[in-house]
């Protein structure tokens, strides 16, 4: 019980690096700034295999305790919330494994290292009736949500194209072992930056039914692919491409996505995540692209923040994030269709494997679907 | 001879609108810009359809006689240059006419229709030994040029990708009316639009050697496609992306690429034409794109124009193009590599036929390059 | 007589460097371009002080005959308007007596060395009833037409702020000779940039009632001001800065100017001259400037151009100037309020001459209008 | 003592709302993002006017006790840094008393109403011998920063313009009434916004010798200004403007300056608070501003954040500027020069004032500076 009688939940994290830092921001965060926060994040228990390492992300982020087996989390009475930051061969096992024992789940994306993990996760999980989140945290960018919310609206009628590209530029170093590794990470820009580009694809256009594409290594002894290039077709009739690649010199995180419709367009980079392009074919004789500055208090998130024009930055996504975890978890909200379920994973997994498959065959490749079998 | 010796040049044209207009006003440019100019042009004769409007379109430009007969020009002592405006059925049958009566030959891109239609204009036209170039006038943008000579210089290293996009939005309309008959124009977003990306990837990045995409038509009742999507691979082992749509709203002329290499990368819109985005990794602290106004008084073309800073315009760039096919006709140049010969518009078809069949047969295709017999 | 039955007009221009350059390039285009042209300009005669130069010049454009002596393209018969291109000292006394033996006339700006050489040009041409037209160009970039007739519109409702600046960055260099001595020029940025400043802020916002601020030399040896800083009120009531350089490194022609009114704001860059950042206060949810590629059908000067997207250059602006000149001997138009008359080339003198004044008393200054006589 | 070993430092506050919350996120972030922190900060107290408001303040954000009355913090042993956040009127008495009861002091810009009160609150803070900070919290933008560093490392050569605006356009609304009350705050736009132009123009170029200008109220019946415009001259020779208003509507929070020096120049627009535009006169063919995305390893504040590209947002700055304070507190480092002392802030006042002078006198005025007795 917190002090002002909101009810808290226990998180407990496997993962303490990059993404968990990330996360653990953002839980603390969600306490004081989206107030009345939906539940009161207590960090309970983190996880991670370097015994120094974790005990001191644990004393660094004030989790209550530390662990080097995420079974104790799994098994840990007092977490609420299971919050999967691993590496790509972490996903399944520790996941289902807290679904199982009645935790909620949030896992970082991809779900799973292929279709057929991601498929498995998502039965497993969507059987045990937690909440479960991939966390495809772009969604949760403020000018994300505004072009979901203008393309709801019909802003730009019918869409007939998407242009999407994540482009980084570290893929000449060996900065980060584990994303080079085939059996951890299952791939490299496809898992790491296409599936990005898919998930927004979808959450902004619609179902993927057709891919034509493939992978590509250019640095010598590589096991997994630096880019991904391929067409696209959507189930709506919009066509168009889909790119990833870590080797874009001069690009550092620029995931930028463009859409088409009948009435307007939308453009997007996130190295200025804060700006929305958005035309419209309203007849105005000053005719152009407005660069929306997503700050004014109408905004998505923006009840959590500053006055207009006080920008936020790309950790603030995760404050968003999870904050709608937590709602939906308080039974305030769903999950979906604003946040990436674990059915959203598994699709963009499906996609991904499309390219892959595609790359093999020399062919475009349909999209195909399973489902649950309850459904 | 004109009144400071210099040898002149007579000019017949068939086409007389929009590239009409942008190639006579080069002509006339090309007479006191280009000082001294290679070889002075006389607009000698038009042709064209209509009595009433090729007439007009003499007196307006200054051509001594005008004719509704091609023909007539073909047969024209007077004329050293045949520069073909006319839509694309009517390139083959001029062109080849023109070269075979011993006139140098400028043709509008697409060369051809298709690549059969392209491959025998160039080989009728090679076999005559005059000189020949398809206007891709895009080469002869200024930070294309300097693109080009940054790449040769090595200022990329060894490139890796390309993307390349061409987009417009005026697909709505039935504004261009032969552009979207079939018979006429033989394709409609791909001959028009993609051929240029197709052009400026071969011109920065090397030869192409598979295709995966497909053509795109969204507007009922239109004979010929809107947009085209697809994945390319170049001989080099670069990869990446191209397309081009009628249908992107808010995008008037928007043909933008990219190329990312080892040591650096190169952007490019032509609705800021005079532009260039250049990274280079050379480490300096201050990381980033440098937005070059290509001006410099070293800059290509800018012994014509202003002091640096004072752009040029898209009509200027026709000045570049047809100063270069006269200092070839003078002999103070050859057409290739800077200009597009037929044997690149032969080449560019040959890409844009592979799209075709890749749409058609679901596959990647290779693009297959025939050669003339005497080569 | 021209072969349409078009009235020609001779033009009899001093000066054949930069300027001469940009106006003859006009002239040209004019005949063709703009169609039918208001009259056909034919190029009689240009002055010069060095005769190999003049006289090939005369050659390059061609022009019928050149001089070295201005007083016989005024005692020309053949010559109906007399554009003056000469440096700064040789506005005056050529001008004057061109427009008393009867020849309208252009005068490049600015109009005068100071405000009583300025007035004495504008007194003594305007009594002879000739048009008069001082060349600010800028007045005729096709964003700043938009952004007149917007404002004229009410787009901005009251006018609060002007900030202008005119930013070079060649002034380390001796390149332009004349334009450093100041018996030559009178000034350096202030008549040369900030007469440009002065003359849009009151073309777009109104009269300038009282300035504050000085001229500052940085380069030694420099006769003349490097650079000029102002604070600026409007009689209406919009305060503002202005500002001039030829020391700002990295901006090669920034003439930045943003207006901000009680219901939009306009922003303009002259380095990016096809463009106009346009805000509207009209309550949409997606608040931003559009980025107005000026281009389209219905925007100024358009009807003598190209499709919408494809970009005029900075050249291009004086096909706008001097063919308003010519609308306007030829009855179709009135040289104001579009074109800068003599009145507008003294009125910003007022303004330039009070700056200086400011500088030297420290006080901010009032700008006092002389009218003419007649008046 | 903290659990891991590391000294606490009780941090009393006095203001809840916006920079309240700014400020109480900072702290809290700099406990686990700036690791190991130099002192850990420990919410003690919170004071403000309002029972109810301070109460829920103090709940939200995690303080351990709140009160109505500032002086219950001041004499508050457990308190060690008072962090005066108050409307202007209460700069001056909370911060003597907190400083004179042995706490350390930030007080937030304007360090006082005028130049009088901002020396006093120095003078008397000064002489007990605690660190002080004014919160310019636009010092600890990495951007600002590194064009800190930049020119400390002499890429610009010598300063010779320095531009700087601060446009907002809230100003035709009531919202944030105590902004608009003469006696509260002291000035509007001046001490709001022109007084951060006035601290970056000193932090990045020097000590700031004349200005020339005006302030200028818009709106009916409002007490305080609604714009600044000024020309500056600083003691090193660069010269400049100097503006602020909120009444450009569309700049939501621009806070646009520009630095030329005589081998480079910078750009910045707090908009886009992530990116620098880095000009080099290093004879580049490729010459042009970089668009510099402040987010390297080796860049400015970039040790407590994300890999590369991941941009931060306004709050951060705070994180930055507190951490700052509390080293200066550890002994770790000095308030100045990067931090802005309050000797910093009654520089400010005193520029500030002279415009206000220089507004009613109609001269340019001197800016003259005291010194405490003891110096």
């Amino acid at each position: 019980m917190r002090s002002d009688g909101g009810r808290e939940i226990g998180i407990g994290m496997l993962g303490y690096a990059f993404m968990g830092k990330a996360h653990a921001n953002a839980f603390h965060k969600i306490s004081y700034l989206t107030w009345p926060p939906p539940l009161v994040p207590r960090l309970v228990s983190v996880a991670g295999r370097d015994e120094t390492a974790v005990s001191e992300a644990a004393r660094r982020y004030g989790f209550e305790r530390w662990t080097t087996r995420w079974e104790e989390i799994v098994e840990d009475p007092a977490v609420g919330l299971f919050d999967n930051l691993g590496p790509n061969f972490l996903h399944s096992e520790p996941t289902i494994a807290a679904a199982e024992a009645g935790k909620h789940v949030v896992c970082e994306k991809p779900l799973g290292r292929d279709a057929d993990e991601s498929f498995e996760i998502w039965q497993r999980v969507a059987a045990t009736g937690v909440k479960h989140l991939c966390a495809f945290n772009y969604r949760f960018v403020p000018a994300v949500r505004l072009a979901r919310e203008l393309i709801d609206a019909g802003a730009l009628g019918t869409i007939r194209h998407f242009r999407g590209r994540y482009l980084q530029d570290w893929g000449d170093t060996d900065a980060d072992v584990w994303r080079f590794d085939r059996a951890a990470a299952g791939s490299g820009a496809l898992g790491d930056l296409a599936a990005h580009v898919v998930d927004l694809a979808r959450y902004l256009v619609g179902e993927i039914d057709e891919v034509g594409g493939f992978l590509q290594t250019f640095v010598e002894g590589r096991e997994v692919d630096d880019a991904v290039e391929s067409t696209v077709r959507f189930a709506n009739g919009a066509v168009g491409t889909l790119e990833a690649t870590r080797l874009a010199l001069g690009r550092r995180n620029a995931f930028q996505w463009e859409v088409n419709g009948t009435e307007g367009s939308l453009a997007f980079d996130m190295e200025r995540l804060n700006e929305l392009q958005v035309f419209r074919a309203d007849g105005d004789r000053a005719r152009g692209f407005k660069t929306v500055l997503v700050s004014e208090t109408d905004h998505p998130f923006w009840e959590h923040w500053w006055p207009p024009g006080h920008i936020v930055g790309w950790g603030d996504t995760f404050v968003h994030e999870l904050h709608h975890v937590l709602a939906a978890i308080a039974g305030d909200a769903q999950v979906g269709p604003h946040g990436a379920t674990f059915e959203d994973g598994y699709r963009a997994a499906e996609v991904c494997d499309a390219i892959v498959r595609s790359g093999e065959s020399g062919r475009r490749e349909t999209v195909e679907y399973r489902s649950l079998a309850a459904d």
